[in-house]
């Protein structure tokens, strides 16, 4: 069941259906909250296609995809009271992507809002950490993964590897959230877009 | 003087003139060298208009950014025989952003290309860290800068706590690069943009 009115068919992220924490859907792309938010309002957006390298996008999906990570980072930063944004994509295996399809994370900062957690650029570490490996957030809730074979010893191996580089920040965090949680904020994000101007 | 033939108005990156290393013009954006590049390939892609924050482009002028993105992310990725892309915004000086013009990284990476330095999620301690401090490494080689009295205070004060934060990794690499070698690289990458599809 989705957040949005009107949804029907399920929404992909991967191999994984994420229809319930789909806050818009576009023409072209979808955006949805996250299992483990590193900051409050850390969502993400994709193509509708399931592909996994920017490169593999055509021009009219990257246009909408990037236009609907603008009209997404002002909403959510707005929402938030937050002053900036992160917008950050690992477009590649080797650049930290643990989902094999295109995803632009956004992130809503404030003055010192990581101060506790080891100022404003841990947000990196938290990112590319234990708790922003997206594959494994997934894999431990039991979400629904259409294709349970799907990519899970490569994405092991990288979550094994990026959980040996970096110290886990912030274990009370960590606890993904349930799905119910998920949906309330979804459908709280999907009427506050709809306060969003068009451009 | 430009990489670029036919170029002719400087073209500003926040204060600053950054023609001789622009190896890309669009309508709209134009994609320039680094003046300390945290790996080999790692470019910037800007807005022609000199603004601060996503949300102050137009529709059109982030659909061209991106679209460039794109493009210049796969040359890279083959002249310097990568195999994925980071691809972050700094979007508001909450999130890191040293100079208030509007700036996609693209980095190039390939497998244990970081090992030397802390491993795959290195990349964002080193965007980050002194390294990445656009505004400081201006500053240092004496760049021209067209409104000297700028932003010097307030970039002062958030280089001051990013390096407090983070430890500099690699303090061989942190030597910013002359014109010259920039210069070269331009024109080396305005060449092969020859190469790339438009789509």
């Amino acid at each position: 069941m989705s957040a949005l009115k009107g949804a029907s068919a399920p929404i992909y992220f991967g191999s994984f259906i994420v229809t319930p924490q789909v806050f818009l859907t576009t023409p072209l792309s979808f955006a949805l909250v996250n299992l483990k938010p590193i900051l409050p309002g850390h969502v993400l957006v994709s193509p509708r296609r399931v592909v996994p390298r920017v490169t593999d996008l055509t021009p009219a999906e990257t246009s909408d995809l990037f236009l609907t990570v603008r009209r997404v980072g002002r909403m959510v930063e707005r929402v938030y009271g937050a002053s900036s944004l992160n917008i950050a994509v690992q477009d590649g295996v080797h650049a930290g992507q643990s989902v094999p399809h295109v995803h632009a994370h956004i992130i809503p900062r404030k003055a010192a809002d990581l101060d506790h957690r080891g100022g404003t650029d841990a947000v990196y570490d938290l990112l590319d950490g234990d708790e922003g490996d997206l594959a494994k957030a997934f894999k431990e809730t039991g979400a629904q993964d259409a294709d349970q074979a799907g990519n899970e010893s490569v994405a092991g191996t990288e979550s094994e590897k990026r959980r040996s580089r970096f110290p886990v920040v912030d274990n009370d965090q960590r606890r993904p959230r349930g799905e119910e949680e998920m949906k309330a904020e979804a459908e709280m994000l999907a009427r506050e877009m709809e306060n969003e101007p068009l451009d």
